[in-house]
């Protein structure tokens, strides 16, 4: 089985330039088959407040009305992902950059109101796993941002984290699949505030007692979530931390599922 | 050889919604492959209007700043072509779509400044047709957006026409191409005022003529020279008339290389 590395990167690297630069020389120096998931940060609530757009949040999450759908469309779709795909056919790696309307690549469906009415928000529900392998086997990496579509002509703003945590999942039948996440910590922290309290290696018991300890906080749960749910549905293996992780030089977060 | 669509819509059919789905219906029963390409009309000075984003123009020219290009990117290659995209996928058409930096599918280079500096507008230098090959096998239908790349991380605005009559050229060493224009028009008139003043066929002599005679307009000559440079490079057929065309139920006007 031929390995397959899903890699997905925040707002933080999105949002520096510089930073960005880097992951990418980084990026496209990993060997074997790959796919970048990126997320897009901050900029769409300012080219909301630049357009004179209202942007609606309840509970800390956007709400998704047809003008920040359209401006997360320009966005994620146009102006990030395809700067990141040029710039990585610079560092001569073959990148195509996808929502998931694109070749019908992801699937999802219009998160259904109970309480709070997300706007166009989607839910992942398939992945069209003919379209990775394709491109992965024509030696191409495909780019992923967190747009999806409900098939009936409907675009969806999505999570990147699911995203990334879906693809990883359903490919893992075709693929020995590591997925990576990136963000601006080092990985898991004992204490938010140092750097230096890494927890290297988290399995579910351990999970459970941070979790019951409250050492992990409430931000990064939904991730960890993600992640043994990608776990218990085929993934290798999970890594959380810095960017540098991706060429090997900072330590990280390692997630499995271990017999106790 | 197999039969291959190239089908180019212009801005008009973009800005009017209901044309656009009329358009896009037609499209989706296309029998055998086919590859969209789309320009992006006026909406993208009216969107730089919006941001306050200055527009400079040079003989009717628009010229390409980064805040320009910014805006072509998000919007041709986010919001228009995303949502075209999503549309077709409702209506049972596989597209996907891509700008010249994805999979390094179509290369150019900054147009050399001679009297003006159109800023970032490329000229068409390559096209990846292995990557058209392997969609288009896979049943995939590529929906192009009109930008492209330099290969050094730099993204360029690009005349939609020139990319529809490059594709057409260079993929007709694969396949039987018949290169489509869609416009406001029935085709090529003798009267610019009379829709029944169609021009229905238009070889190189009968071209030579119309222009000594001045009887085609100044802003139809790059297209039809873009035309017989195509036919004269692989094209099979080339037809210019109104996007219903496609659909078999309207006249329009067909170039063609004839012995005389």
């Amino acid at each position: 089985m031929n390995k397959l590395a899903v890699v997905k990167i925040g707002g933080n690297i999105i949002e520096d330039a510089l930073a960005l630069q880097s992951f990418l020389t980084d990026f496209s120096q990993m060997q074997g088959a790959k796919i970048l998931v990126h997320g897009g940060g901050k900029k769409a609530t300012a080219m909301a407040k630049q357009m004179d757009i209202p942007v609606q949040m309840v509970e800390g999450r956007r709400i998704t009305d047809t003008q920040n759908l359209d401006i997360i469309t320009m966005l994620y779709g146009g102006k990030i992902n395809k700067n990141i795909v040029a710039q990585l056919q610079n560092l001569g790696c073959n990148a195509l950059g996808l929502s998931g309307a694109d070749g019908n690549a992801i699937q999802a469906i219009k998160r259904p109101v109970k309480t709070i009415d997300y706007g166009f928000v989607g839910d992942v529900v398939g992945v069209n796993a003919d379209l990775f392998q394709m491109l992965l086997k024509g030696e191409y990496t495909p780019v992923c941002c967190a747009i999806t579509h409900d098939q009936k002509g409907q675009l969806l703003n999505t999570n990147a984290d699911t995203i990334a945590a879906t693809l990883a999942q359903n490919l893992s039948q075709y693929f020995k699949v590591s997925l990576w996440y990136c963000f601006e910590k080092q990985g898991v922290l004992e204490n938010i505030e140092d750097e230096n309290s890494l927890i290297e290696t988290i399995n579910p018991k351990k999970y459970n007692k941070l979790k019951k300890e409250q050492v992990v906080h409430s931000g990064i749960i939904p991730k960890i979530d993600n992640c043994f749910e990608a776990l218990a549905n085929g993934v290798n293996e999970v890594k959380i931390g810095a960017p540098k992780m991706i060429a090997g030089i900072s330590q990280h977060t390692t997630l499995k599922l271990e017999d106790e």
